[in-house]
């Protein structure tokens, strides 16, 4: 189970003001403290409001490269930001995300092989929007599934994402993910990875991180092999290593719990 | 998800002075305590030691019915110290437990359908002992559900338990008692209630109550109604909450948490 920090992202306060003023310390901070708790990629957004996406996304890739080498994992619905940032990142990074659309599958993959880069696939499309079904979801992560072979894009750099939405107004699709995660590991072999946006399953919920970290355990037990989480959130990286344990991934030793939130990449300053 | 709080046993140093003393105020708070949580029962176990476990099991069911309503789940291996128990319940209990052996159901279904009670059926036998594979356990499951038509023990009166047992030595177990309750609840229909004795995952281990919930959630998704467990452990409760709501079992409102932790039984004094 890869977490993939949230937390570099301009929808957040203190990095939108970094990004508007140019003073690196939040990001730089907010780098090292995610890679210290075991984020295996860091996730990268400029937000909505920057004046020049460019030049904040290369402010981001540079900053958050000058103090760790954990890879990032590149945030944009605009393509050609994502292709300037992946000419950035010093390891390979993660496009976030591509629509079983066609004509976003076209622009996508390629850059993904040119660049060896893994791409989240979204289990929806423009025309579907998002299905309320399982079965249609899998159907549509099965579309990114045949597209990956025919591009060459290895399935082990492919991660289908179930699409999580709020358990306040949209209750009966957690489980609907669940399932779509058990037929798309099912449906193919080999299959391709997982990956989830868990922090929009208690969007304006109450206790957000006890619905965090309930969901998580039960998307992993589904199949869930990462998401794009609080990577800061100690709570929640104890459920991981306990469900890891359970679910027999990780043999048991006194030391589980702490062994998880330890770095697997390297600081450097 | 019901709870069977698991707190008035003779195996803690409390109840068991309480027995050996006849000083009723801790068996009284306990029973008190876990129901004002919300458990749904309250399991009922004199331990080894008791002197005379006759007079033991009704001092603990008679200080437990003096103060709440909260029907009780009566422990024992020796079926005789249950049905004189039985015997003293005003409302129909919980007979925790039976082996899947011919001779044991003999002596406890007939004994469940007089008292109305409720019975653990236990995923092994003697014979047996406790089955490596899911599908050795699910079979001897079968042979109580098919006991319960034999008897007319209804359905919704008899609990499987999976069996759990501690992660730290036979950890590749938990994952066929996840897939024990999946076949349980797919092989019959109407499909008996299921039951496990959580802390049992724990023994030894570090961090069990993060263990614990965490494995509560699992087996909450595999298809556990309810649980042995520590019905004063706010965190766990939270997790069974979290749970209810992201599996659609409950509708979400701001005050989840809140509602699963409030008595479910009366406190009478």
């Amino acid at each position: 189970m890869d977490i993939i920090g949230e937390r570099i992202n301009g929808m957040f306060k203190d990095i939108r003001e970094a990004i508007a003023s140019g003073n690196p310390a939040a990001v730089r901070e907010w780098a090292i403290k995610q890679t210290k708790m075991g984020a295996a990629f860091l996730d990268i957004s400029v937000g909505a409001g920057a004046r020049d996406p460019y030049e904040a996304m290369a402010f981001l890739i540079t900053e958050a490269q000058s103090v760790v080498d954990t890879p990032l994992c590149l945030d944009s619905t605009d393509y050609d930001l994502i292709e300037a940032g992946l000419k950035l990142c010093r390891v390979p990074a993660m496009i976030n995300s591509c629509h079983a659309d066609r004509y976003k599958i076209e622009r996508v993959f390629p850059m993904a092989v040119k660049y060896e880069a893994r791409v989240i696939g979204l289990a929806m499309s423009e025309e579907s929007g998002i299905p309320k079904t399982s079965d249609a979801r899998a159907a549509l992560a099965m579309e990114l599934v045949a597209a990956a072979d025919e591009y060459g894009l290895p399935m082990d750099n492919l991660y289908i994402d179930p699409l999580i939405l709020p358990v306040n107004v949209a209750q009966d699709h957690f489980i609907e993910a669940l399932e779509t995660l058990r037929q798309v590991k099912f449906m193919s072999d080999p299959a391709p990875r997982t990956v989830c946006g868990l922090s929009n399953v208690s969007q304006r919920c109450q206790n957000r991180k006890l619905l965090n970290r309930t969901a998580l355990t039960l998307l992993m037990a589904a199949g869930l092999d990462s998401a794009i989480a609080d990577a800061t959130d100690a709570d929640l990286l104890d459920a991981v290593a306990a469900a890891r344990v359970l679910l027999n991934k990780e043999i048991y030793c006194d030391s589980y719990a702490e062994l998880y939130k330890t770095a697997k990449h390297r600081v450097i300053s």
